[in-house]
């Protein structure tokens, strides 16, 4: 959670002059999102959300992910979708920042997701994974396998400060999945970070996926793999079988897992471990003094890495392969 | 900035219930407030705040600016309202800690007040004194002088170590306003906490003042002067006297000040910076570990307090006597 650049009245009204979006209201920073700012704006035409994009987003990326929200939109994907200036941008500047309006999604993230909200968002999930299918940007994952061995690097001394034998534990895992990496497996578009606070829901309805700043272009199982991690444990780290099920089930249902796919999500499932564990431990080392963020706990992805190394078939999360076949 | 509270939707949903306010479409935390989490909630009949009180706002003490919110809104003054529950009652409970939901105020709080807003808001702070006349509950204001002493002796000893001689300039101070402080000036409820960022504006118009759980009964014109250091420094630290005439003048229009209040405002602003140094002092040397809010300067109110210190007369502050006698 985090607004990390205030953004003064002054600013944001010269800056809505550029839009047809109504006179300004009210704004307020909201404590969502933990690589951007983003404030709730009321104008005398509706809601909206105001994003400035800080690190990690680099602006040439930001044409990637702004079409991919229209263009999914247009498929019927509930998701955010920017709204254009006059001059027809989908983003501008300020406060020295990239900065992008979208529309305003009714809903609420669940903090304790249920199972039938893990059955919906894998719904969701492959119903925008096909919606993707024909979107024509490219953007390659940097937090993808390839990406991996730098912020190990980068993290590698505060390892074992942090757990005794983490060090090692990553040092095999980066080594074993760089060669056992799949390279064949059904690609598109991935949102890379769907979380249950990127889910918003009304009763059990998803009614809305948002944040898509690691978006890109990737394996659309290692999706799957990012939210059976994400989803299906619960807060005592146990692996819950039921949710996952319902997950799996309900991606299936709206795009069935090749044979490959399957064989692989273990693997997955584990370089979807190793991935947050690594960005968690890199962010958890670099706290900027007077930070407003308070970092994520790297070793909850240690034992759910530790998890999927015990997992011999995708029947151990709970389906038969009957179930999910393509 | 804060939320130290994460509402899980569940609760919140159980907790709506007991109110008429429509269905739960969404809620954000928002990044406004020192003191308590706050929520922007939207609901099928319109917009509203949660408000979860967190420490130093005994829940004793909401029955008394809760109802004064209820009081000074039906006299015209734009503030917050509190709605009632089902049941009648103004506050209830909610992830343990009390919580009310007041209806949401459009507007925006000038980062950079200008002399207009700072004229609004000296007109506003006396039409709120003057609607306040009538409120019949009454609380003491524990961060007045009585209380001063005891946050010196909490922050007594990291006062030097942030900047050489704050340690005496402090004590002097203490021992000179305790003596020297106003006893018979007129007292009735005051905000106590009026800050740019608790005063909203639609243009140059004050469309709400909000926050008021430092709400008292205390020295109307200590009131003023807390305002006239809140409002009428710049960035740079200097004292704008353009601002503080508009101010004052604002003020007077609606509440003309006594000559007795008159002669006291260089004492009172002193003792206002004398408050807010000790508060941020206390602050700046209890930040929690992990915690999500930056702790404001304090010695931003060590240069205000010198400033009051070279001042002889209300003079100094851009008004000639005559314009706000009573």
């Amino acid at each position: 959670m985090a607004v990390y650049t205030d953004v003064a009245a002054d600013e944001l009204a010269e800056f809505l002059r550029g839009y047809d979006i109504g006179e300004l209201l009210s704004y307020k920073g909201i404590a969502e999102g933990v690589e951007n700012s983003n404030y709730l704006l009321h104008t005398s035409k509706g809601s909206f959300i105001l994003t400035l994009y800080e690190k990690r987003v680099a602006s040439e990326d930001l044409p990637y992910f702004l079409s991919l929200m229209s263009h999914l939109a247009e498929r019927g994907i509930r998701c955010p979708q920017p709204e254009k200036s006059r001059s027809g941008a989908v983003f501008g500047a300020l406060m020295g920042r990239p900065a992008a309006i979208i529309n305003f999604l009714e809903g609420v993230w669940p903090r304790r997701p249920n199972v039938a909200q893990c059955g919906a968002v894998g719904e969701g999930l492959a119903k925008m994974h096909l919606a993707g299918q024909d979107f024509p940007l490219q953007r390659a994952n940097p937090l993808s396998v390839g990406g991996w061995r730098a912020l190990f690097e980068q993290s590698a001394a505060g390892a074992d400060p942090l757990q005794h034998g983490l060090h090692a534990l990553l040092h095999a895992e980066l080594d074993y999945l760089e060669h056992a990496w799949p390279k064949h497996l059904p690609e598109g578009v991935i949102h890379a970070d769907l979380f249950p606070d990127n889910a918003f829901f009304l009763g059990d309805t998803l009614s809305g996926i948002i944040d898509f700043p690691f978006a890109c272009n990737d394996i659309l199982a290692y999706d799957v793999a990012i939210c059976l991690n994400a989803w299906c444990f619960e807060p005592d780290h146990a692996f819950n079988v039921t949710k996952a099920r319902a997950f799996l089930n309900g991606y299936s249902r709206e795009r069935p897992l090749t044979a490959a796919e399957q064989d692989k999500l273990p693997l997955l499932a584990r370089g979807a471990a190793l991935r947050f564990l690594l960005t968690r431990l890199v962010d958890s080392l670099n706290v900027p003094a007077g930070a407003l963020v308070r970092p994520k706990d790297p070793l909850e992805y240690a034992r759910k890495l530790r998890f999927h190394q015990s997992v011999d078939s995708i029947r151990d999360y709970g389906v038969t392969a009957s179930g999910v076949v393509a």
